[in-house]
Protein backbone atom coordinates (compact mmCIF):
# COMPACT_ATOMS: atom_id res chain seq x y z
CA UNK A 1 0.00 0.00 0.00
CA UNK A 2 0.99 3.57 -0.76
CA UNK A 3 0.21 6.56 1.46
CA UNK A 4 -2.79 8.33 -0.35
CA UNK A 5 -2.80 12.20 0.31
CA UNK A 6 -4.79 13.25 3.21
CA UNK A 7 -6.73 15.69 0.46
CA UNK A 8 -8.03 12.58 -1.70
CA UNK A 9 -9.12 10.28 1.21
CA UNK A 10 -12.71 11.60 0.58
CA UNK A 11 -13.03 10.40 -3.19
CA UNK A 12 -12.60 7.08 -1.27
CA UNK A 13 -16.18 7.41 0.16
CA UNK A 14 -18.32 9.91 -1.92
CA UNK A 15 -18.88 6.95 -4.59
CA UNK A 16 -20.89 5.32 -1.52
CA UNK A 17 -19.15 1.89 -1.41
CA UNK A 18 -19.49 -0.79 0.96
CA UNK A 19 -16.74 -0.66 4.08
CA UNK A 20 -15.26 -2.66 6.68
CA UNK A 21 -15.03 -0.80 9.75
CA UNK A 22 -11.91 -1.78 12.00
CA UNK A 23 -11.67 -1.85 15.50
CA UNK A 24 -9.29 -2.67 18.38
CA UNK A 25 -10.16 -2.65 21.92
CA UNK A 26 -8.70 -4.22 24.75
CA UNK A 27 -6.03 -5.96 22.59
CA UNK A 28 -8.80 -7.47 20.71
CA UNK A 29 -9.66 -6.41 16.46
CA UNK A 30 -12.92 -6.70 15.00
CA UNK A 31 -14.65 -5.53 11.82
CA UNK A 32 -18.07 -4.50 10.70
CA UNK A 33 -19.73 -4.07 7.64
CA UNK A 34 -21.63 -0.76 6.74
CA UNK A 35 -22.91 1.03 3.56
CA UNK A 36 -24.42 4.10 6.10
CA UNK A 37 -21.79 6.36 5.67
CA UNK A 38 -21.16 9.83 4.32
CA UNK A 39 -18.72 12.69 3.03
CA UNK A 40 -19.03 15.74 5.71
CA UNK A 41 -16.34 17.91 4.20
CA UNK A 42 -13.36 17.59 1.88
CA UNK A 43 -11.30 17.79 4.93
CA UNK A 44 -12.01 14.82 4.95
CA UNK A 45 -14.60 14.82 7.51
CA UNK A 46 -16.86 11.61 7.05
CA UNK A 47 -19.38 10.18 9.34
CA UNK A 48 -20.90 6.55 9.91
CA UNK A 49 -23.98 5.79 11.62
CA UNK A 50 -23.96 2.88 14.12
CA UNK A 51 -25.35 2.07 17.79
CA UNK A 52 -24.87 0.39 20.93
CA UNK A 53 -26.66 -2.63 19.14
CA UNK A 54 -23.62 -3.25 17.36
CA UNK A 55 -20.67 -5.15 18.98
CA UNK A 56 -17.83 -2.50 17.17
CA UNK A 57 -20.04 0.92 19.03
CA UNK A 58 -18.21 -0.20 22.00
CA UNK A 59 -14.47 -0.20 20.47
CA UNK A 60 -15.76 3.14 18.64
CA UNK A 61 -16.69 5.31 22.02
CA UNK A 62 -13.78 4.11 23.59
CA UNK A 63 -11.12 4.16 22.10
CA UNK A 64 -12.64 6.89 19.58
CA UNK A 65 -10.73 5.31 16.36
CA UNK A 66 -11.41 2.95 13.53
CA UNK A 67 -9.89 2.07 10.11
CA UNK A 68 -13.04 2.62 7.07
CA UNK A 69 -11.56 -0.21 4.00
CA UNK A 70 -12.96 -0.53 1.12
CA UNK A 71 -12.89 -4.03 -0.65
CA UNK A 72 -13.19 -4.95 -4.08
CA UNK A 73 -16.30 -7.01 -5.27
CA UNK A 74 -13.72 -10.30 -5.07
CA UNK A 75 -14.44 -9.54 -1.48
CA UNK A 76 -18.12 -9.67 -1.38
CA UNK A 77 -18.44 -12.76 0.56
CA UNK A 78 -15.92 -12.46 3.20
CA UNK A 79 -17.48 -8.23 3.56
CA UNK A 80 -21.12 -9.93 3.78
CA UNK A 81 -19.60 -12.56 6.20
CA UNK A 82 -17.75 -10.04 8.50
CA UNK A 83 -21.19 -7.91 8.00
CA UNK A 84 -23.49 -11.36 9.46
CA UNK A 85 -21.28 -12.40 12.38
CA UNK A 86 -20.90 -10.78 15.72
CA UNK A 87 -17.41 -10.07 16.79
CA UNK A 88 -19.25 -11.07 20.42
CA UNK A 89 -18.80 -14.61 19.22
CA UNK A 90 -16.33 -15.03 16.67
CA UNK A 91 -12.27 -13.41 15.87
CA UNK A 92 -13.41 -12.30 12.21
CA UNK A 93 -10.40 -11.59 10.37
CA UNK A 94 -9.36 -15.26 11.73
CA UNK A 95 -12.72 -16.49 10.79
CA UNK A 96 -13.12 -14.64 6.79
CA UNK A 97 -9.09 -15.16 6.04
CA UNK A 98 -8.67 -11.15 6.05
CA UNK A 99 -5.13 -9.67 7.84
CA UNK A 100 -4.93 -7.18 9.99
CA UNK A 101 -1.83 -4.63 9.15
CA UNK A 102 -0.51 -1.94 11.73
CA UNK A 103 -1.71 1.23 11.28
CA UNK A 104 0.31 4.07 11.95
CA UNK A 105 -2.06 6.77 13.76
CA UNK A 106 -4.54 4.67 14.88
CA UNK A 107 -4.43 1.02 17.52
CA UNK A 108 -7.34 -0.56 14.84
CA UNK A 109 -5.56 -2.34 11.74
CA UNK A 110 -5.57 -1.83 8.52
CA UNK A 111 -6.90 -5.16 5.73
CA UNK A 112 -4.61 -6.09 3.78
CA UNK A 113 -6.57 -7.37 1.25
CA UNK A 114 -8.94 -3.89 1.12
CA UNK A 115 -7.81 -1.71 -2.11
CA UNK A 116 -7.73 1.32 0.33
CA UNK A 117 -8.21 2.04 3.84
CA UNK A 118 -8.44 5.24 6.08
CA UNK A 119 -7.05 5.35 9.40
CA UNK A 120 -10.18 7.77 11.53
CA UNK A 121 -10.59 9.39 14.57
CA UNK A 122 -13.50 9.70 15.95
CA UNK A 123 -14.28 13.41 16.94
CA UNK A 124 -18.00 13.40 17.97
CA UNK A 125 -20.87 11.38 17.90
CA UNK A 126 -24.39 12.54 17.74
CA UNK A 127 -26.25 10.22 20.58
CA UNK A 128 -29.48 11.39 19.68
CA UNK A 129 -29.13 10.11 15.63
CA UNK A 130 -26.32 7.53 16.07
CA UNK A 131 -24.28 9.94 13.93
CA UNK A 132 -19.93 9.06 14.42
CA UNK A 133 -18.58 12.18 12.54
CA UNK A 134 -15.08 10.76 11.70
CA UNK A 135 -11.80 12.86 10.64
CA UNK A 136 -9.41 11.22 8.44
CA UNK A 137 -5.98 11.24 9.66
CA UNK A 138 -3.97 9.12 7.37
CA UNK A 139 -5.58 7.12 4.27
CA UNK A 140 -3.68 4.53 2.51
CA UNK A 141 -4.71 2.91 -1.50
CA UNK A 142 -2.71 -0.17 -3.61
CA UNK A 143 -4.20 0.06 -7.07
CA UNK A 144 -2.89 -3.03 -7.90
CA UNK A 145 -6.23 -4.28 -6.63
CA UNK A 146 -8.55 -2.01 -8.24
CA UNK A 147 -8.61 -4.82 -11.33
CA UNK A 148 -12.09 -5.23 -9.93
CA UNK A 149 -14.33 -2.42 -9.09
CA UNK A 150 -15.48 -1.34 -5.77
CA UNK A 151 -19.30 -2.56 -4.84
CA UNK A 152 -22.48 -0.68 -3.44
CA UNK A 153 -25.42 -2.13 -1.55
CA UNK A 154 -28.45 -1.76 -3.05
CA UNK A 155 -30.29 -2.24 0.59
CA UNK A 156 -32.17 -5.52 -0.44
CA UNK A 157 -29.60 -7.70 0.00
CA UNK A 158 -27.88 -6.97 -3.73
CA UNK A 159 -25.02 -5.27 -4.43
CA UNK A 160 -23.38 -3.78 -7.47
CA UNK A 161 -20.19 -3.51 -9.11
CA UNK A 162 -18.95 -3.30 -12.43
CA UNK A 163 -22.38 -2.75 -14.02
CA UNK A 164 -23.38 -6.28 -12.39
CA UNK A 165 -25.45 -7.38 -10.22
CA UNK A 166 -24.80 -9.83 -7.58
CA UNK A 167 -27.64 -11.73 -5.25
CA UNK A 168 -27.06 -11.92 -1.93
CA UNK A 169 -30.55 -11.87 -0.62
CA UNK A 170 -30.15 -15.56 1.05
CA UNK A 171 -26.84 -14.77 3.25
CA UNK A 172 -28.49 -11.31 3.96
CA UNK A 173 -31.75 -12.53 5.20
CA UNK A 174 -30.84 -11.91 8.91
CA UNK A 175 -30.40 -8.18 8.39
CA UNK A 176 -33.02 -6.92 5.87
CA UNK A 177 -35.95 -5.81 7.35
CA UNK A 178 -39.07 -7.49 6.46
CA UNK A 179 -40.65 -6.66 2.62
CA UNK A 180 -37.27 -5.41 1.25
CA UNK B 1 -44.48 6.78 -12.11
CA UNK B 2 -45.63 4.25 -9.29
CA UNK B 3 -45.83 4.91 -5.58
CA UNK B 4 -42.84 3.03 -3.99
CA UNK B 5 -43.40 1.50 -0.42
CA UNK B 6 -41.96 3.57 1.82
CA UNK B 7 -40.24 0.62 3.43
CA UNK B 8 -38.04 0.30 0.52
CA UNK B 9 -36.99 3.91 -0.08
CA UNK B 10 -33.53 3.56 1.36
CA UNK B 11 -32.73 1.60 -1.11
CA UNK B 12 -32.53 4.26 -3.60
CA UNK B 13 -30.00 5.77 -1.29
CA UNK B 14 -27.84 3.11 0.09
CA UNK B 15 -26.08 2.55 -3.11
CA UNK B 16 -24.98 5.74 -3.24
CA UNK B 17 -25.92 7.42 -6.02
CA UNK B 18 -25.61 11.21 -6.83
CA UNK B 19 -28.74 12.77 -6.10
CA UNK B 20 -30.91 16.13 -7.13
CA UNK B 21 -32.70 17.78 -4.16
CA UNK B 22 -35.41 19.72 -5.16
CA UNK B 23 -37.08 22.47 -2.61
CA UNK B 24 -40.07 25.44 -3.44
CA UNK B 25 -39.75 28.43 -1.23
CA UNK B 26 -41.63 32.10 -2.06
CA UNK B 27 -42.95 30.60 -5.43
CA UNK B 28 -39.42 29.18 -6.42
CA UNK B 29 -38.42 26.00 -7.41
CA UNK B 30 -34.97 25.28 -7.43
CA UNK B 31 -32.56 22.22 -7.63
CA UNK B 32 -28.86 21.15 -5.73
CA UNK B 33 -27.06 18.24 -6.57
CA UNK B 34 -25.25 16.53 -3.79
CA UNK B 35 -23.41 12.97 -3.26
CA UNK B 36 -23.05 13.70 0.47
CA UNK B 37 -25.69 11.58 1.36
CA UNK B 38 -26.66 8.89 3.65
CA UNK B 39 -28.91 6.07 4.90
CA UNK B 40 -29.42 6.39 8.33
CA UNK B 41 -32.12 3.91 9.27
CA UNK B 42 -34.50 1.10 7.44
CA UNK B 43 -37.58 3.70 8.71
CA UNK B 44 -36.67 5.08 6.02
CA UNK B 45 -34.46 7.96 7.77
CA UNK B 46 -31.71 9.75 5.72
CA UNK B 47 -29.10 12.29 6.23
CA UNK B 48 -27.57 14.88 3.75
CA UNK B 49 -24.94 17.75 4.64
CA UNK B 50 -25.16 21.14 3.11
CA UNK B 51 -24.74 25.31 4.63
CA UNK B 52 -25.64 28.31 4.00
CA UNK B 53 -23.08 28.58 1.16
CA UNK B 54 -25.86 26.85 -0.74
CA UNK B 55 -28.69 28.40 -2.31
CA UNK B 56 -30.97 25.51 -1.18
CA UNK B 57 -30.24 26.17 2.04
CA UNK B 58 -32.49 28.77 3.01
CA UNK B 59 -35.38 27.03 0.99
CA UNK B 60 -34.24 23.47 3.47
CA UNK B 61 -34.64 25.40 6.54
CA UNK B 62 -37.72 27.22 6.06
CA UNK B 63 -40.27 24.93 4.60
CA UNK B 64 -38.10 21.80 6.05
CA UNK B 65 -39.43 20.06 3.12
CA UNK B 66 -37.11 18.40 -0.28
CA UNK B 67 -37.25 15.99 -2.86
CA UNK B 68 -34.73 13.42 -3.42
CA UNK B 69 -34.16 12.61 -6.98
CA UNK B 70 -32.20 9.80 -8.67
CA UNK B 71 -31.03 10.56 -12.03
CA UNK B 72 -29.53 7.46 -14.01
CA UNK B 73 -26.14 8.30 -16.28
CA UNK B 74 -28.15 9.63 -19.08
CA UNK B 75 -28.64 12.92 -17.36
CA UNK B 76 -24.77 13.51 -16.17
CA UNK B 77 -24.63 16.56 -17.50
CA UNK B 78 -27.76 18.15 -16.75
CA UNK B 79 -27.01 17.20 -12.99
CA UNK B 80 -23.62 18.71 -13.68
CA UNK B 81 -25.06 21.73 -14.82
CA UNK B 82 -27.26 21.73 -11.84
CA UNK B 83 -24.34 21.17 -9.58
CA UNK B 84 -22.36 23.94 -10.86
CA UNK B 85 -24.67 27.07 -11.45
CA UNK B 86 -26.97 28.78 -8.55
CA UNK B 87 -30.43 29.39 -8.42
CA UNK B 88 -29.53 32.60 -6.98
CA UNK B 89 -29.17 32.96 -10.99
CA UNK B 90 -31.10 30.88 -13.04
CA UNK B 91 -34.55 28.91 -13.17
CA UNK B 92 -32.52 25.23 -13.28
CA UNK B 93 -35.58 23.74 -14.18
CA UNK B 94 -36.09 26.00 -17.69
CA UNK B 95 -32.17 25.94 -18.30
CA UNK B 96 -31.47 22.07 -17.98
CA UNK B 97 -34.95 21.10 -19.30
CA UNK B 98 -36.09 18.96 -16.30
CA UNK B 99 -39.43 18.89 -15.79
CA UNK B 100 -41.07 20.03 -11.71
CA UNK B 101 -44.03 17.27 -10.99
CA UNK B 102 -46.47 18.53 -8.19
CA UNK B 103 -45.58 15.86 -5.31
CA UNK B 104 -47.91 14.45 -2.85
CA UNK B 105 -46.44 15.41 0.16
CA UNK B 106 -44.25 18.31 0.31
CA UNK B 107 -44.29 21.78 -2.01
CA UNK B 108 -41.39 20.84 -3.41
CA UNK B 109 -41.61 18.91 -6.84
CA UNK B 110 -40.29 15.91 -8.14
CA UNK B 111 -38.19 15.79 -11.05
CA UNK B 112 -40.01 13.45 -13.63
CA UNK B 113 -36.60 12.71 -15.65
CA UNK B 114 -35.50 11.09 -12.41
CA UNK B 115 -36.19 7.06 -12.49
CA UNK B 116 -37.16 7.71 -8.31
CA UNK B 117 -38.35 10.84 -6.59
CA UNK B 118 -38.25 10.86 -2.69
CA UNK B 119 -40.83 13.21 -0.74
CA UNK B 120 -38.64 14.57 2.81
CA UNK B 121 -39.19 16.12 5.72
CA UNK B 122 -37.07 17.81 7.44
CA UNK B 123 -36.72 16.51 11.03
CA UNK B 124 -33.72 18.09 12.81
CA UNK B 125 -30.48 20.36 11.52
CA UNK B 126 -27.36 19.44 12.91
CA UNK B 127 -25.98 23.05 12.77
CA UNK B 128 -22.67 21.98 13.75
CA UNK B 129 -22.11 19.71 11.25
CA UNK B 130 -24.65 20.78 8.86
CA UNK B 131 -26.17 17.67 8.39
CA UNK B 132 -29.95 17.36 7.86
CA UNK B 133 -31.73 14.56 9.17
CA UNK B 134 -34.84 13.64 6.56
CA UNK B 135 -37.67 11.73 6.74
CA UNK B 136 -38.90 10.09 3.79
CA UNK B 137 -42.81 10.26 3.34
CA UNK B 138 -43.84 9.26 0.42
CA UNK B 139 -41.60 7.55 -2.92
CA UNK B 140 -42.05 7.21 -6.34
CA UNK B 141 -40.03 4.84 -8.77
CA UNK B 142 -40.46 4.62 -12.85
CA UNK B 143 -38.02 1.66 -13.31
CA UNK B 144 -39.07 2.20 -17.26
CA UNK B 145 -36.46 4.75 -16.51
CA UNK B 146 -33.59 2.54 -15.71
CA UNK B 147 -32.72 1.03 -18.76
CA UNK B 148 -29.15 2.68 -17.87
CA UNK B 149 -27.73 2.99 -14.31
CA UNK B 150 -27.57 5.26 -11.47
CA UNK B 151 -24.10 6.55 -11.44
CA UNK B 152 -21.86 7.57 -8.48
CA UNK B 153 -19.35 11.04 -7.98
CA UNK B 154 -15.91 9.82 -7.85
CA UNK B 155 -15.31 12.71 -5.88
CA UNK B 156 -12.60 14.50 -8.36
CA UNK B 157 -14.87 15.29 -11.41
CA UNK B 158 -15.46 11.65 -12.74
CA UNK B 159 -18.16 9.44 -12.32
CA UNK B 160 -18.78 6.14 -12.37
CA UNK B 161 -22.05 3.97 -13.64
CA UNK B 162 -22.54 0.39 -15.46
CA UNK B 163 -19.08 -0.26 -15.08
CA UNK B 164 -18.01 2.50 -16.98
CA UNK B 165 -16.05 5.52 -15.84
CA UNK B 166 -17.08 9.12 -17.27
CA UNK B 167 -14.90 12.51 -17.09
CA UNK B 168 -16.03 15.67 -16.39
CA UNK B 169 -13.32 17.26 -14.43
CA UNK B 170 -13.52 19.84 -16.58
CA UNK B 171 -17.15 20.95 -15.71
CA UNK B 172 -16.50 20.32 -12.04
CA UNK B 173 -13.61 22.28 -11.95
CA UNK B 174 -15.28 25.28 -9.85
CA UNK B 175 -16.34 22.40 -7.18
CA UNK B 176 -13.36 20.65 -6.53
CA UNK B 177 -10.62 21.41 -4.10
CA UNK B 178 -7.20 21.96 -5.43
CA UNK B 179 -4.98 18.44 -6.42
CA UNK B 180 -8.15 16.06 -5.74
Amino acid sequence: MRELELSKAFTLIEPGPVVMVSTAYKGKANLMTISWTMVMDFTPRLALVTGPWNYSYTALTKTKECVLAIPTIDLLDKVIGVGTTSGKDIDKFAEFGLTAVRASEVSAPLIEECYANIECRVVDYIKEHGIFVLDAVKAWIDEDKLTQGIFHARGDGTFAADGKVFDRRKQMESKLPEGV
